[in-house]
């Protein structure tokens, strides 16, 4: 399934002769200022050749290494810089296949992207790991996969589809396209020694690659510095200029991201533009990019003007985006610079602040042009039970969203999770609400919540109360982009309609769907796990864009709010969420009672 | 044989367990004040915290740590820096074995090596590399291997005691002390695609490893283009500013050196220091260093001095000698900075531009204070074949050095090896000279050179003229360090001394020794492969200063002129040489009679 691109060492003989003037290159470039983020300079008129896909010869001078065959690009003027990587991203974060994220990418000058697909090992465990990594590695740019860490990522508080075990770290070391370990959420795990953490981080050192961390606490005192003698080699989690600062003098690198939902770049970047350090140990990264970013504003190119923009000297910002990025991986001699043997990923673009894409060469191929893309991007032969994810085991009706009150009881005070715009946490709240034929009803602002597991199809909800988005009237609103364990959240005001979009979800194999006054208003069709969409990237942007304003048309009146939903069950953020095992108190990591006892 | 160092991820419950506080630190440093070679910067007051020789917390207090078996060192002020790195070099360069050579360089603060045996390679083959392979993992400090590349270093103008083949590669690289190939000296194969030079390269690359270079020529055009094309990811032989930029520029690391003879550090630093290059792809080695240099003037610690001495920032130049180095054989997550997991190898100094090494510890143990070693440096068991590798086949006679004239002749002109002051590289000069008894005799400052082959036993000699190093009277010298094959170089002005100093050697199974007037004047033994001794430095450093002594009694004019004679067979560097096969014209690369045609 999947192409491998001949090693460095297969091509050498090739690349010596190239470079000796014996044989012909693939690919000049001529007429070219070249960044070189080896040394930090620009190179006025230094040409390149490529054959096999690597840089063959870089010089003042390649007219010895074109032949009739060869072609010869002239960069009229143009800077040549590295093909951009992302240091740390989740792909299913764009509702999209690597196929067409990477073809989403492509035009905006993405040549590598370091991927965890944490997301699919929730619903389909190694097998869906697999799968990502294989139609990764079909892709004409460098898609590496971090094998995720932690499904489920709060054991004991809710119910993944699989689950991630250290034996299948240690496997996936083995698989070609496997550069380390994905972020290691369990912080709290690692810093009290659990077990099966430490086995995980010790199989991807043993095998000589990259633990990826994730520390997401303010803390950088002695649980910090536990974290970091585990062996995470790397944080994307700072928010502060006193997080990166932490994170570097301990040896860690720090990658800072800007994702749609992001902005962590800014408030950290100052570690090298105002204090100093050396910048080597500094990434850029997106983390989390929705369809529509991607779509409207860009990828890491986005993120490299945006650490210009906060006054990083262009050159240092495209080092955190190229050379910094190789080398944290051991890519140092395959990518990441424009140097011989290296894959001949290269952009041509006329400024080095705004940082136009005017031409993408990944492998020496020309892989977009001017914003289009001009190459092919495989799809994987995704197997049916990958787009059969949502079991739902029956067909649900508004009684399986009745919440009973205590015998007796006309009215009861309820735990409520408030959703806070523009935050992950959510605050633990309480309400009184009243019973009407037995059953607790939302009221005002309050309507109810519900956990849909999909996985195994048990046909069970788990009921619950939300306030905050603001909706009114009738609606209901079922995803089942539900992180971490991603089975199916759905909020509405109707109980009957909560089946419904429910139901929706189960006949259509995933997405998300609005509901308003007894009809489906916006879908999002997510076919592949429930969470991915094998359509173009415009496709889908579209496809959310209705989502978010049919949102609106419910009455919510919160930014982005279709984020808030889908992290209602994210049991390992504060405050108050949902599982398929109850409602979860995060700050004491316990399943919590819906209702106050002295109700 | 070995001692393993446990790893990281072996550890990592530990390091964890103390960073938290749960357990108690084997050892804590307070009251430094911490250079960060990560971020470039002096934490004043930061502590440092190791269990199992690695770091296991970095900060500002490590109180946390201290039980009450945890020994607590308190820096009184001074600074932090991590142990040193030596990018490149050879041991049997000092005459030592590595267990004295590391005896030697911990108390300079030395406390990790790059070695390439490439001498003993030559002299016993793939077992000789096994064996200093085995000794250096045994050592209190980390001494990587590189696997010697190019035995013979000239395929066809001489005959080595053993190959290296590219099998030979392929199997050390599987051996746990192996980081690289070593420098790849045969860059006219490379540039011509040598099939076994590509193998041995592919065979590194492929095990993941780095190939060291050795582009020893000035042109820096289409020739060393192909050369890195090849894979070679660093070079030492840069003696230029250019040398530096060409080499960097090209995504390959610009090891500098400072060894007994090399000055390269000075010309190529202002690619730095001037030019304001990128620092991170420059390191400092050694390559070659007496023992007397050791003894006397320092190692790694002399050469970072050195590069402040020359503008360099001291943190920068200590990046250069620790983290850069580290980097570039993939061991950045394993020591060349002090942050946890690291190998807990650091120096106390009171000055950051003198650089004073007060007190050594390497993987947490002290190995030396004030410039005395406080640890024992094991032996390797050397077999007996290790020490009887001077095979003369019979007892040498006078006979055996004369060189018969052209029938008739009573004058000839012979090509004559020029010896010139500190360098080098030779002169091809030519001499008329003299006719008696039939055999053609030196006169003035021309008199005999001769190669005595010593690995099989032949009782072969090749005899010739050399001339510059001032000799007069009776006198003989003669050497089993005779690079690159080292066989044994004899020079005198006497035919009977000359046999007497050969068959001496072959008597103490290797070493140099000085005759005059009939009587050994100075004997250095280096009993293992006839290059090296295990006796301490400073017992070699004496006999070899008074080696040095006995060449001027005999006349010597020459600064240091024992490198210019283990030169003489060094049939890779221009102009004139010897071989077991004639005289050699490395300016043609063929062998070359002796006489002129028209005597």
């Amino acid at each position: 399934m999947e192409i491998q691109f001949k090693s460095w060492a297969d091509v050498a003989p090739r690349l010596v002769a190239v470079a000796a003037g014996r044989e012909a290159a693939d690919l000049v470039i001529t007429g070219g200022k070249l960044v070189n983020v080896q040394t930090r300079e620009v190179l006025d008129g230094w040409q390149v050749a490529v054959a096999e896909g690597r840089f063959a010869y870089v010089g003042p001078d390649a007219s010895h290494c074109i032949g009739p065959d060869t072609r010869v690009i002239d960069a009229a003027g143009r800077y040549l810089i590295p093909g951009l990587c992302d240091g740390h991203m989740h792909i299913e974060s764009g509702m999209l296949t690597p196929a067409e994220f990477a073809a989403a990418v492509i035009p905006h000058g993405t040549t590598t992207m370091f991927t965890d697909p944490h997301e699919i090992a929730n619903v389909l465990g190694l097998r869906g790991v697999q799968m990502m990594h294989d139609e990764a590695l079909m892709q004409p740019i460098n898609i590496y996969t971090q094998m995720p860490s932690c499904a489920p990522s709060a054991p004991g508080l809710e119910t993944t589809g699989f689950e991630i075990s250290a034996e299948d770290v240690a496997e996936a070391m083995a698989w070609p396209g496997i550069i380390g370990l994905g972020e290691m959420m369990n912080f709290p795990g690692v810093i009290n020694g659990d077990p099966q953490m430490l086995a995980e981080m010790a199989a991807t050192m043993n095998a000589g690659k990259t633990v990826g961390g994730h520390y997401a606490s303010p803390d950088k005192g002695v649980a910090f510095s536990a974290y970091v003698a585990g062996g995470a080699a790397d944080d994307h989690e700072g928010t502060a200029e006193a997080d990166a600062l932490a994170r570097v003098r301990n040896g860690m690198k720090s990658m800072m991201r800007l994702g749609s939902a992001w902005y962590d770049v800014e408030s950290q970047i100052t570690a090298v533009t105002e204090k100093g350090l050396d910048p080597r140990n500094f990434i850029l990264c997106t983390d989390d990019c929705m369809a529509g970013t991607l779509v409207n504003d860009g990828h890491m190119n986005r993120v490299v003007r945006h650490a210009i923009d906060c006054g990083c000297d262009p050159l240092i910002a495209l080092q955190m985006a190229t050379i910094n990025t190789a080398t944290h991986f051991g890519l140092e001699r395959e990518l990441g610079s424009i140097a011989p043997g290296r894959r001949a990923d290269v952009i041509l673009t006329s400024d080095l602040k705004t940082l136009p894409i005017e031409h993408v060469i990944a492998r020496g191929q020309t892989v977009a042009t001017d914003g289009k893309i001009t190459v092919d991007c495989p799809h994987y032969d995704w197997p049916d039970d990958a787009r059969a994810t949502v079991r739902m085991g029956k067909v649900l009706s508004a009684d399986d969203f009745g919440i009973t009150a205590p015998e007796g009881a006309n009215k009861v005070t309820a735990k409520v999770i408030g959703v806070v715009e523009n935050q992950a946490p959510t605050e633990a709240l309480t309400a009184e609400l009243p019973v009407v034929d037995g059953l607790v009803s939302g009221e005002g602002d309050t309507y109810q919540i519900a956990l849909v597991e999909r996985h195994r199809g048990t046909g069970q909800v788990t009921n619950g109360f939300v306030s905050g988005f603001g909706y009114t009237g009738k609606m209901a609103m079922a995803s089942t982009v539900a992180h971490d364990s991603h089975h199916m959240i759905v909020v509405g005001t109707d109980r009957a309609m909560m089946a419904a979009a429910a139901n929706r979800l189960g006949a259509v194999g995933g997405g998300i769907t609005v509901w308003k006054d007894g009809a489906e208003i916006a879908l999002v069709k997510l076919p592949i796990a429930g969470l991915m969409s094998d359509s173009p990237a415009i496709d889908v942007a579209a496809q959310a864009d209705r989502m978010v304003q049919a949102m609106a048309e419910c009455g919510c009146t919160l930014n982005n709010a279709y984020m808030q939903h889908s992290l209602l069950a994210l049991v390992v953020i504060p405050s108050l969420r949902i599982s398929d095992l109850g409602l979860v108190d995060v700050d004491k990591f316990e399943i919590t009672e819906l209702f106050e006892e002295n109700a």
